[in-house]
């Protein structure tokens, strides 16, 4: 999307790739909304660290960050011995993949780039055939996400006003988002609405990433605490909502996503207002049979004992918030059950949740 | 209730007058759950900075403070004429009353004391009677506050998990506090349970003071984020959920509370979990006839958009967490209808929200 940095408004992606100094360029996530800032790493294991450490976030903006990895790891490799070539390819695999041991989206993403790559007979083809696939896997992402605002666009009218939780936005991609694409299409077509960003505690990602995207692409926004939704509701206040989704089950319409979902889910059920999920295809397990399993994170007690934010001094800092003496539950996602869900909005098209499966074979 | 301070343990009240000096001392609240500081104020004017500027907060707290405030600024008062005397009342009483000019409690505690003043036929006397009933108006808020306790003591079963929403704890009263009570009654009697604290953003009054509360008094607890209570829901991790209120509608058994107690009430419902409101009688608006007649104070967005906490170094700052260029929306209350909650606990007893009135008349 569209960032202005000290004036000028240029395009960025979260994840770009620059042949000519074989660097991933990726957007220090850790630093917004506070400071924009592009970082390269220089070879394949500061690209892991950078996965490893939160640089970048986000299912399809790590699994692209992966791919092009992968990419720059097999495009140092300098020699024609084909048995080391595949030795040093399986070393950047894995040292990609112990990045974020639970994720799947590195791992699937650097599976397409290892079939591609496949097809060359020499090395220096290889390495060739490594980036060509990783560009697409990362172009893939966009147009998927392009698809999904496509669909999503048809749902917001002007003088709406839109609830989001969390951030499922171009930064977790490799842009323009899932929750956030049908905002941004609905913008181009002249639509004009108003979107109130959850804070999403304990990390608040709605109120540093997600508002931070929608004050950048000029779409009129409030944050607001996650207590506030409920009355935001009872006044008629709320005419649509839209989330991400971290693992939507395909066989029984289940989603978990960020702490929080299910609630705004709860509300909007008892008010009548529609409740969407956008995802990407990758998000969808076809395998799980039930929410119950799906394992929910418990997250260092830290994150809701205190916050970080910047202080007067304009330094990044960490403040205890709560009681000294006491302790805290952190679980980081919940499951909201097909019956709250309005639709799912997917690069295919809408579907309601139990009807996924027909729906996307029907489509494909 | 309790409190450890450095190692001695021993009682206080939020509220208390002390005689010999004249003062009026506080339990400095802004410095919680950090510091725990004992102020005392050495004139009316004093005591009503430190209603105004919250070192002192909640209703009963604040109808006590100016209770005794109009004692003190009485008991200052040198001389014999009757004139100048009424003139220098009148005076203490505007002041003691600009202090918090929304607030309906300090109003109230103070015209019990004027009236019971009048009884009195030299200066002397008044002032005399003054202190005798701002003891009494504070002896009766306590007394209030065990009677809610001991009638909600009935619902906690020792394995329960309670959750709690703010703070309705003894900070915000003279002591024992009201949706905190039945939890000190039923430790007391021995029973044995978990009470979940919503942090209770933006001003983290669950995290801060509710949490510090439990500490002291050795009751286990954790602190969720707002967010985390639909989960705990869903999983039956939740038996109970008791919250305060700022302004119950005697009419039609409405309950404004702090911003998150509708949501919270919504998700109890879903689950088939009692929702419990406990209040002290002066809560109760028997005039109003809608809840939507409840004006909902807007406050300052800097709440929302950072938070107050304690550095690395030990010293209390505001950090901004959310993106510079976002505003906020942030409403300080929110209404729960009666047909979400399980029951009113009052100190004359537990009455279902439309029985409000009836329960009331006959049992007095």
């Amino acid at each position: 999307m569209n960032v202005t940095v000290r004036g000028r408004r240029r395009h960025y992606r979260t994840v770009q790739f620059e042949a000519r100094t074989n660097r991933v360029l990726l957007i220090e996530q850790r630093l917004l909304p506070h400071q924009f800032k592009i970082v390269g790493t220089r070879d394949y294991r500061e690209t892991a660290a950078a996965i490893r450490d939160m640089v970048v976030r986000g299912a399809g903006a790590i699994g692209a960050t992966a791919a092009y990895g992968l990419a720059q790891g097999a495009r140092a490799f300098r020699g024609k011995d084909l048995r080391k070539w595949a030795r040093h390819v399986e070393t950047v695999f894995q040292t990609l993949k112990a990045a974020r041991p639970t994720a799947v989206d590195p791992v699937n993403a650097m599976l397409g780039v290892r079939r591609h790559m496949a097809k060359g007979t020499s090395v220096q083809e290889q390495q060739e055939l490594a980036l060509v696939a990783a560009e697409a896997f990362a172009d893939e992402d966009v147009a998927h996400c392009q698809a999904i605002g496509e669909h999503g666009a048809k749902l917001i009218r002007s003088g709406m006003q839109v609830l989001t939780h969390c951030n499922a936005g171009w930064l977790a991609f490799v842009d323009v988002g899932s929750a956030t694409a049908p905002m941004y299409a609905a913008q181009e077509l002249g639509r004009r609405f108003h979107v109130f960003c959850d804070e999403t505690r304990p990390r608040s990602q709605g109120a540093t990433l997600t508002a931070w995207e929608l004050a950048q692409q000029g779409i009129s926004h409030q944050i607001i605490a996650d207590n506030a939704a409920g009355l935001l509701f009872a006044r008629g206040k709320i005419d649509l909502v839209i989330v991400g989704s971290d693992r939507t089950l395909g066989r029984t319409g289940e989603v978990a996503n960020k702490i929080g979902t299910y609630t705004k889910a709860v509300l909007a059920h008892r008010h009548g207002v529609p409740f969407y999920v956008a995802i990407p295809l990758s998000t969808i397990d076809w395998e799980m049979r039930r929410g119950g399993d799906i394992p929910i994170e418990e997250r260092n007690e830290a994150e809701v004992l205190g916050a970080w934010g910047v202080n007067r001094r304009g330094r990044r800092e960490y403040v205890r918030v709560a009681n000294p003496t006491s302790g805290a539950f952190n679980p980081g996602f919940d499951v909201t059950p097909p019956e709250l869900i309005t639709g799912i909005i997917t690069p295919a098209g809408i579907f309601k949740p139990r009807e996924l499966r027909t729906g996307m074979r029907s489509s494909s």
